[in-house]
């Protein structure tokens, strides 16, 4: 592994363990509640392939919103540009669960990383697919070579339970039309979704080709073209991060999508994917300590795409 | 010059020439309402130092909302990060022109890129030197190394008079004690800078330090740091076309800044900076022929950020 | 019975008969699309024990929302004022079924006569009583003394399939908490509660008691304080017609509720309950010919409270 | 004087003068901050001509926003239905200066009682008379039979120099075309009119004709006409106190105007008008005691028009 980053990785990782961490874990969903609130990881994946893990780098954690980009490349793939006559690429402004600018939109949702955006572009895998639940995992599980890698179907029944926002966007968003399934087969197959859990060098795997052109460096499978792997960073860059995606842009310099459970992924594009967990987060709902990982990271390597 | 830029250019450019301009002029400013519509100028600095124009590139234009980049740089390089104080990062996912963010943000603009934004920051301006409108003129000629660059009084005036929502906008933020002079002369000061007139390439080589790491490329001379630098190009990335910054994140790939005027500047950090001049707008107020020209010259080298 | 109302109800009658009738009947529940556009009918309840009808009379039509006036009484008279803490009481400038404020008021709605408001009071009623469905529609009986009054469980249906945007209200308020049982009970109990049908002289007998200090005039029971009778009233004058409850105050003068059935319901405290029935609505949902029927009423008898 | 209602306003006047008065003095407005906060003051005047007053009745008082109505009045006279096309009548469910509506509604304020509103009958007082200061000057002297009444050329200045939302609005409105004049012009005009001081008796006696049919009292001269006065009672009814219309509506059940200055007038068509002043304020920015004072007054007198 290249030793810059090793060092630079290991001396902000400690630096920030000795420091405060004030932030809260998400509770809005009980099992998530649970989650040991110290756990700390980070991975590092170069596209030269060489990668680098510290800290609780071997467990698992639900990635929870991350999923989202994964569920826009694979319904991307098949829909090529058409996907966006039912979700727009815009950043809103507006926290994730917002209901707001879906009236004043007529119910198209503002960009794919929004829970109502996730929740069309669910609404359009059950309709690609036989088997939607399935054909998702083994997506994922592709993506990373790693067959371990599962829903939590716990974790998804706890969140659908007290998903009453949810479900309001999703049967708002019928209102206008724009969800044409039964709102409550969307939103468990959301909840499916955003209940996958991996580690933190899983999540960097399953990110790899968007820094690559969009192929897995791997075995150079061509999941998504050059053009539809840049137009999904850049709305990575433009939405990652809800009303903190400025916030991030300006301070990290990198395309990057975070989780209510603590993770962070975000990459540069040519180079590498690196990926953090912890499961406090900011009053923005982003983590508290990826937000400051990253930040000195790409301050200490002097990298930014800008 | 670099042969393959300068073919990409002049293909496009004679492409998009032979198609329809669907756009219209800007006619809520009087004085631009009178620009030829069909002037089309497009330059390319790279940080090499070469250079290459092509079209009606020796015209000057109102940069307009250009200018804003700029006036944020001059503010920025005195204040530092204190200036966020004052406004935001945060892409607005409303129009320039907006009052509605800022009643539930008590005052704070979104962004400085927003007209809401560059009235607080032309309101620090005032408060930081005693001639500030000589000041920004003298910021803008030394970056560009030319002493013909002006305001346009004619164009302020025109713009003054017509120019109800931004005293409403300046009364406003006023209102809420985050504009300390008086709103007239910010108004007044505000209307200047937008008016300040170039040639494409001259529009290149005022942006050529953000292309650059903050620093000139001639004389090397720092105007920001190399951190300042890269996070004013990713407020651009975020914020720089107002509602429709994410579609051309998504388009194009680069940080940019449109002006009402038909301009639009974009640069790839350590290559180029790129302007287009082409005075029809698309219905959300950017140059409709600079949008597509620049749309099809990312497409064309294959290089973008992401 | 009074000659003179008699005479200026049929004089209006037969004017506004004649008269073009451009609205539209509601289609979105499929089940009231069906209803025949010319249907019309008046009829007046003095307080002295009179009464007048002509037109369709005698035909039973969906009161949809004026339901909501029935069922705020029979929770207002379990609940008192502590009612208000789980609603508010003011107009809401928006349509009646907007998300909008309901975002800002942390789940409080604006009134009992929005969507939003009476979800919260269906809500209520289940916890207030063990058979809810039974108890309104008997509450509903003993003030129109017709047991020939009943739910249309055709029209609930139809609306319950089609109810995705009263389905995201009541889901949203529920994520506030302010909603305490399951969602899909409580849109199931408000659409048949919306679904009671009448002919114009039984509505009229519905409302007599507000127009009656809060008594029922044939056997003198009191149904609410005089009090809770004037409150009511007082929030239909300003929030019964939804964003044109100014309008109707304005045109007529009366405290009254329309429903989207194409009712009208309106009363002149100390003197009369009239209701008009045609099912064409005008653009903000209120009967067109309800609305023209009650400011010609209203001019002509030269009464209104103002 | 009838001795049912003084018995009953000592008996309430008292009661509340030795309750805590918890709320604020307007303090935005300099010259009114030096009010003396503990004045308090009740006059209430019979159709019939009989009138009472308690209190500091003898002192005069700044009206505010209760000029609103008397400049209603006046343009409304001479304009007709013709006026409603500049402003709209319903409720708005905001506070009194937001601008939010403005910019959905483009430029119709929601009524003439909001600060947007009132400025628009502003701009057309401007045109309609040579000497419009002069004017509305006089209609007040008329409608009061009071030649010591007058504007407070102190209360306005103080206004104007603070008056930065009320200049946000103007030029807002200006932007889409439904102000004419200079925003400056109607700015000051509109502080001044605001700024008439009057004693509770004479603002009584301004309020007369509304509550006879549009007749003032003495000399029976027809102001308004019936429907006219009608329609303005009905305004008040729905939008007479802000945000907190529907709870006065609902506590007090009269039609009525609030002002900053601690005023507020209310009506019984056809018996009577009673002004309240105390200077503190609620957090909405009506008369903490004036409040209290109505909705005990007419519990007592079991008067309401509903």
């Amino acid at each position: 592994m290249n030793q810059h980053y090793q060092n630079i990785i290991e001396t902000i990782f400690h630096q920030i363990k000795n420091e405060e961490n004030p932030g809260e874990v998400a509770s809005y969903i009980p099992e998530l509640a649970n989650e040991d609130p110290e756990h700390f990881a980070v991975s590092i994946q170069l596209i030269n392939e060489e990668n680098y893990s510290y800290g609780d780098h071997q467990t698992k954690f639900s990635i929870q919103s991350i999923s989202k980009v994964l569920l826009l490349c694979l319904v991307y793939r098949d829909m090529d540009e058409k996907i966006w006559e039912r979700v727009d690429v815009e950043p809103s402004g507006n926290p994730f669960n917002s209901l707001v600018q879906l009236e004043s939109d007529n119910g198209i949702p503002r960009n794919p990383f929004l829970n109502a955006g996730a929740l069309v572009i669910t609404d359009i895998l059950i309709d690609l697919f036989d088997d939607p639940k399935k054909e998702f995992l083994a997506f994922v599980r592709d993506l990373t070579d790693s067959k371990t890698i599962s829903y939590s179907e716990t974790v998804a029944e706890s969140e659908l339970k007290i998903g009453f926002r949810n479900a309001a966007l999703c049967n708002f968003i019928k209102s206008f039309g724009n969800i044409k399934n039964d709102p409550e087969d969307v939103l468990n197959l959301y909840s499916l979704i955003c209940s996958v859990e991996m580690t933190t060098l899983e999540l960097c795997n399953a990110f790899t080709f968007l820094a690559n052109g969009g192929k897995k460096i791997i075995d150079k499978k061509e999941i998504l073209t050059k053009s539809q792997a840049k137009r999904v960073n850049a709305i990575m860059q433009t939405c990652g991060f809800y009303d903190e995606s400025g916030e991030f842009s300006f301070r990290v310099g990198l395309p990057g999508k975070s989780g209510v459970g603590g993770g962070i992924v975000a990459l540069f594009p040519g180079r590498y994917v690196i990926t953090v967990w912890s499961p406090k987060l900011n009053p923005k709902g982003n983590s508290y300590r990826g937000m400051k990982f990253l930040e000195q990271f790409t301050t200490a390597t002097e990298e930014s795409i800008f």
